[in-house]
């Protein structure tokens, strides 16, 4: 068969899609993934190299993680049947996508937002329905339940704290979403444990809420790809159906367990990057920013008219932050998360030079 | 709303799908999962383990995991943009199957064969069709090739030796295969380390050729949930378009390159299960089962009428079989993988024990 007719068999909505890719970049102060900027003392580090060392490697992990299960239900206060984890929270989403949308059922974003959701519509072949956020960047619940009316019965994707403006959703905001949907809400939470209502309260006596969560933000994990759903246990039996067997290796199931045995170091390294978040924002705010948008979240986004001259200019200085302008409502908009006390004061400074050199 | 009304919501073929489960047994001789039976040394291990105390947690995998797939170009003679890698072949399958299948595209499958190909697509919602080994449990490359007649363009799946019978594709039938057909072929080849004819040279001219392989079976990393697929580059990188960012974590992607810079014990143990396999298969042969398939890869399918009885007969001297008999054609079948030499020993000589006790 000729090329061209073996690409002509590709789904169509694959090969229409364009491909999600970050350039690798080297840099000495990296701010652009939203990635914490600890990562976990030595002795953490010796008892997974010791597990590494004596699990043999030739064996199938657990069908079931069940000591990461107990380990998250206790830490989240859902029943171990309510737990389903994968390979990040991209792989549950792609999972509920599987499980809860197709040709027949839409899916409604609330844009700007996370780019995988998108990705995911496509891939099953959902169509893809906008509702966007305000002027300010802050959810429109009446856009948002006026879209629900519209295109009933279908799969709703919110993200609380939204990647990559910051914002959130209040528990009322929730709740009366909630009241109004005939589909099932999913809700990205992967940055909740820095700011905003934590929805976990609401999966009790809502079967149609789904809470995605990651390892990779406040648990410093960004490297071992970890993450997990949260939702009625009935739901959940019947979205782990199409789940893909041993999805998690050895390595994920034994780290989860070993970070989520430290809740301390986690809460203390959340304190403290919340506390530079705010002092942060409060430093950039009173810069000559076309905007800069407060966050419940590890990284704030910031409007600049001189957009491409700031980020060359940091990155000449070593400083990665993101790009984000090609998301709808964000034209010249940079995305920074919040490092140590060193890298935020390098980035702060930095801005600071900029805009007294690029003014004179 | 009510738990009944959020489970109608979700998608009717995911609801019919029987969940795949495995129960945990408790064993000392296991052989039913197609392990195999030796661990990496522990200098190998040991350097894994460095790794993962040196490398930062909290930050992302590599984009592109480039070293990963040099060393698997090396390895397979496939351009590194032909090769595209994740949590083992079953997310590889899942991405092919959101690629190239859905409720336009039926699916084909010559059963029996390995279970994940049905779920995957009923996942994407595309019709199964199917064709059926012979009477020997054989491919029937006529059946196939009518088959591929009847349902043009349609995604052909085939399994080289295939699960759970061990029979093979010749280089012959698969280039007849693809001299007729219309679609996509996926050809996993989980096992072709282990004989059978590997259609790596088959990618050249046949972009409509996928092979799917893994490292859970010859590489003896079943633990790491690693896996690949080969193809054309063009082809590739359209698929890639639907693969998860960040997918593989670091010590998969890791660890995956420290097993391809040991082929000579990877060759040698291999060699060893060749010849393990082979002799079991004589000595299972010469017993009276009703059939014992003879086998390209590193398990024996065995057909016993008294298949229940001596299923229990093993498990209560800790020997773990597969129960493969609720497989289509199985019927009575238990499957049993190649182990050390002792536990090879130790369960042939059970077997002939059972018979001698069962006849008298």
């Amino acid at each position: 068969m000729k090329l061209s007719e073996s690409l002509s068999l590709i789904n169509e909505r694959i090969r229409g899609l364009k491909q999600y890719h970050l350039e690798p970049d080297e840099t000495t102060v990296k701010l652009n993934q939203n990635e914490n900027p600890f990562d976990w003392p030595q002795e953490v580090k010796q008892e997974a190299a010791d597990f590494c060392k004596n699990r043999p490697w030739n064996r199938y992990p657990n069908f079931i993680p069940d000591g990461l299960k107990k380990k998250l239900s206790d830490y989240t206060g859902v029943d171990a049947g309510g737990i389903l984890v994968g390979n990040g929270s991209n792989e549950m989403l792609l999972t509920l996508m599987l499980s809860l949308a197709d040709r027949q059922r839409d899916v409604i974003l609330c844009q700007p937002t996370f780019t995988v959701y998108r990705l995911l519509a496509a891939g099953v072949g959902a169509a893809e329905r906008t509702v966007f956020l305000d002027s300010n960047l802050q959810f429109d619940v009446n856009a948002i339940c006026d879209a629900l009316q519209r295109y009933k019965g279908s799969v709703l994707v919110l993200c609380s704290p939204n990647n990559p403006t910051g914002s959130v959703l209040t528990e009322s905001d929730i709740r009366k979403i909630l009241s109004v949907h005939t589909g099932f809400l999913i809700l990205d939470q992967a940055y909740v444990e820095f700011g905003g209502y934590s929805a976990i309260p609401l999966l009790e006596n809502n079967p149609n809420l789904i809470i995605t969560r990651t390892f990779s933000k406040a648990f410093a994990g960004a490297g071992l790809r970890l993450g997990y759903m949260l939702g009625s246990s009935e739901i959940i039996a019947q979205i782990t159906k199409i789940k893909l067997p041993y999805n998690i290796n050895f390595f994920t199931e034994h780290v989860g367990q070993v970070l989520l045995s430290r809740p301390e170091t986690v809460r203390q390294r959340v304190e403290f990057l919340v506390r530079e978040r705010d002092a942060l924002y409060d430093t950039l705010a009173a810069l000559p920013f076309d905007a800069a948008y407060k966050s419940a979240a590890n990284f704030i986004m910031l409007r600049c008219a001189a957009k491409v001259e700031l980020f060359s200019y940091l990155k000449n200085k070593g400083i990665l932050v993101r790009d984000v302008s090609s998301y709808p409502m964000c034209e010249n908009c940079l995305r920074v998360n919040v490092g140590t006390s060193e890298e935020n004061s390098v980035f702060a400074n930095a801005v600071k030079d900029f805009f007294s050199s690029h003014k004179s």
